[in-house]
């Protein structure tokens, strides 16, 4: 018996269908599957995973319509533009977010096509192991069958989060899914966790008139993130009106037919209550191995729900590979992007490779953050001695024009090698302004060489030079 | 007798400016003549020469504001926004862009005090050579001294080209100091010359109104941008509703109480002509020499009215350099800060040295066109085998999001070696995407480098990735 594929596919996401393209590409006989847990409406899977159907695309279209509503409602006046009577249509909001997940969701079964890559439509679960290869249990509405693939990647991603004791219902407590389906703009909403999802979904309906509170276990705001960077956020979301409690303890969660009453402990222990029409839990995100039955082929999760993997994305089952949020590292699509294009590569016999270490970060806020490399208390915390040169976007030309001076750019670079450890972003173009940075430590730059580069001016990227010059106090604009 | 100064700079535009500020903090003693050429009302000294007053920054004020109105008036709706009675109070975005400027040029002041550089009031002319230095006569409004400096740099850069015969009195008929000050959106506007200057004021007024006919003399449109570049954004802002009129030639212009006339026969040899309320006359930009009476230090300008220049901007007379728009090369206020910094270093006994081949390219329409290195044509007249990969903005979500989805990303690499060559982009972010493709050429990188590194997604960035990868024919979302 011969396999059925050289290479199967478990999951349509960023990492597991690019994934699926490149093995295509490299000639390998393809399969991917994907269930439709999307609530597809003509019952079909529904390609792209969380990031395209519930999460970055999604939310990122939201984040675009509720900021020009802002901007129509707060600062066309600066422009000297008068307007009359702005509205926003919540059901025209989520219709043109709708559509925009359908075209690129819609998008990747093209893809497949065009790559030969076989869509399986169903839920997969792994039999055990033949000659032949890996066997998986494919169930779907039509049935069941077993696939028999030479090699397997799994790409199930992560699921949100819940608070033990706290029922996600998607209408009064919402996790990511509900947080993008709101019907109307609740007068109140709460959200537990001021992490990525409930600082950018707390955005969106705050911009279009939620009065938001945001309540967090962590004493600290944006742990993960430049101290210095979490400084000016926190400073910039409360000057637009987001409320926030640090180092709560949440106690209960308590739902009526029209409110959600949040009992919790403030920071002094004291005991506090926040009553919200609408509730956003968003306080991470696990691994999802649901169904997998990874005993069959002699996995198991570890105690953080992970699959453990090598350097490579390989399983300590042979032909067994593992990419994206259900494996170490951070749960980010470009990541897991990265690691799928790698096993591809590496199953093509071709020599894969990920640099964990220029993978950006990005919050896609407004303005939004972005960082690659080290923090300033990463690297305090290493003994590493380095210098930092910070440049306001207050002094730049093209972010007055814009009226966008918010924020600045930190580098840090190594206090001898003058090599950049990290670059750290707020702007509301960070998230494109980073890629110079990423690709200044992927040829090991230093912050000279950053601020030897011609930028165009004026541009935004012209801060990222003179923060670059900063580390040698000789910035020229400020 | 002595030298008053290290270093003297004529003009305090972005090259003179940064060259002063550069000089100064290397512990040269240094001093910057600048006129009042933009009538300031104090009478005193307008730093940041035609890029901060009436080039660079004042004019992406304007775009940003009509760009703006364009969005609220026809594309909030896209996003379920309504709004009755937009209107743009004309005069209060003139001042929202004056307060810009005056917040810049002020700016420079300060610096120079920070960086102990002092400003000379006047109008420079050189003198002639002693043992001391170089003596340069300054007018003002004080009188008259005359200054001795062991360097100086010239600084001087460029004025508009007029047309001849064709007295602008930047009232009817204006360059690009009067197209920044329009008291009212005029109601049929003409632009002659589709250079940077033309097609970005045009498209200033277009958007608040203005029906907008451009006639350009060469038969190509932007023959300077890569082809395919020019041949998109001639449909782009077609669409947009810019009219052009290719090849032709100016025969007349005449000028009643309140409309212009311009005769002339277009690229099929029949006579035309446009009767407009404003005319904006963009025909390009001349090295500014005014007054510096060159003769007494031994140099003149060269048939194109440049100071002749070496490699590092040295004049044929020892000491004296010039920089920026008044010697060969692009007309770029970055490219002019790089010579400026260059020349500083050398004169403080380092190794100056410029990158002519990475500097960038803008155009600040909407969508914007941005490039660094050959474009297609180039490559194609050197004979240099090359392969080309282009990714749509249509085909990423982060555009889609952003209603943003025109345009393209093109990278032209080495066929043999995959150097990357050039990079050519068309996105209303293009200036701040380029940053990393110069980034990338500064580091030699092959089109492979810039497929393997890691974009944030969803980013527009990732379309530099994808351009790149299909270089290789293995772009994975197209």
């Amino acid at each position: 018996m011969s396999a059925d594929y050289d290479v199967l596919v478990i999951g349509a996401g960023p990492g597991g269908y690019i994934a699926a393209i490149r093995a295509g590409q490299l000639g390998m006989k393809v399969a991917c599957v994907e269930g439709n847990p999307y609530d597809d409406p003509k019952g079909e899977p529904r390609l792209g995973g969380t990031c395209l159907n519930v999460g970055c695309i999604p939310s990122k279209a939201l984040l675009a319509s509720s900021e020009e509503f802002e901007k129509i409602s707060h600062h066309a006046e600066d422009h000297g533009i008068s307007v009359t009577g702005a509205k926003m249509d919540v059901a025209k909001m989520i219709a043109r977010k709708d559509s925009i997940v359908d075209k690129m969701t819609g998008g990747i079964k093209f893809l497949f096509k065009k790559n030969k890559v076989t869509l399986v439509n169903g839920w997969a679960s792994f039999v055990g192991k033949t000659d032949a290869g890996v066997q998986v249990k494919v169930t779907g509405a039509k049935g069941e069958e077993v696939i028999t693939a030479k090699n397997v990647i799994i790409a199930t991603g992560s699921k949100a989060r819940h608070l033990p004791g706290v029922p996600v219902d998607n209408d009064m407590i919402c996790d990511n899914e509900g947080a993008l389906k709101f019907g109307a703009v609740p007068k109140k909403l709460g959200v537990i966790g001021a992490g990525v999802i409930g600082l950018e979904l707390g955005s969106v309906w705050r911009r279009l008139g939620s009065d938001v509170t945001v309540l967090e276990a962590m004493p600290q705001f944006l742990a993960a993130a430049d101290e210095g960077v979490a400084k000016e956020m926190q400073k910039i979301f409360t000057k637009q009106g987001l409320k926030f409690n640090l180092g709560v303890k949440i106690e209960e969660v308590k739902t009526t037919k029209k409110q959600v009453t949040v009992k919790y402990k403030d920071a002094d222990g004291k005991d506090q209550q926040m009553v919200c029409d609408k509730l956003i839990v968003s306080v991470g995100r696990i691994p999802n191995t649901d169904g997998l039955n990874l005993e069959a082929i002699g996995l198991k999760t570890n105690e953080r729900g992970q699959i453990d993997v090598d350097a490579h994305c390989q399983t300590l089952t042979a032909g067994v590979y593992a990419i994206g949020d259900v494996i170490r590292g951070a749960m980010l699509a470009h990541k897991a992007e990265e690691e799928g294009v790698m096993v591809a590569e590496i199953l093509a016999g071709q020599a894969g490779h990920c640099n964990y270490d220029t993978v950006p970060w990005v919050i896609y806020t407004s303005p939004e953050v972005a960082w690659v490399g080290k923090t300033e208390q990463q690297l305090k915390a290493e003994g590493r001695q380095y210098k930092a040169g910070q440049f306001p976007f207050m002094a730049n030309g093209r972010a007055l024009g814009q009226g966008d001076s918010q924020g600045f750019v930190k580098v840090l670079a190594d206090a001898t090698t003058d090599e950049v450890l990290g670059v750290h972003i707020i702007n509301s173009h960070a998230s494109d302004l980073i890629a110079e940075a990423v690709m200044a430590m992927e040829f090991k730059a230093a912050s000279e060489d950053i601020g030897r580069i011609c930028h165009a001016h004026p541009s935004l990227s012209e801060v990222v030079k003179e923060a670059a010059l900063a580390c040698d106090k000789r910035q020229l604009n400020m």
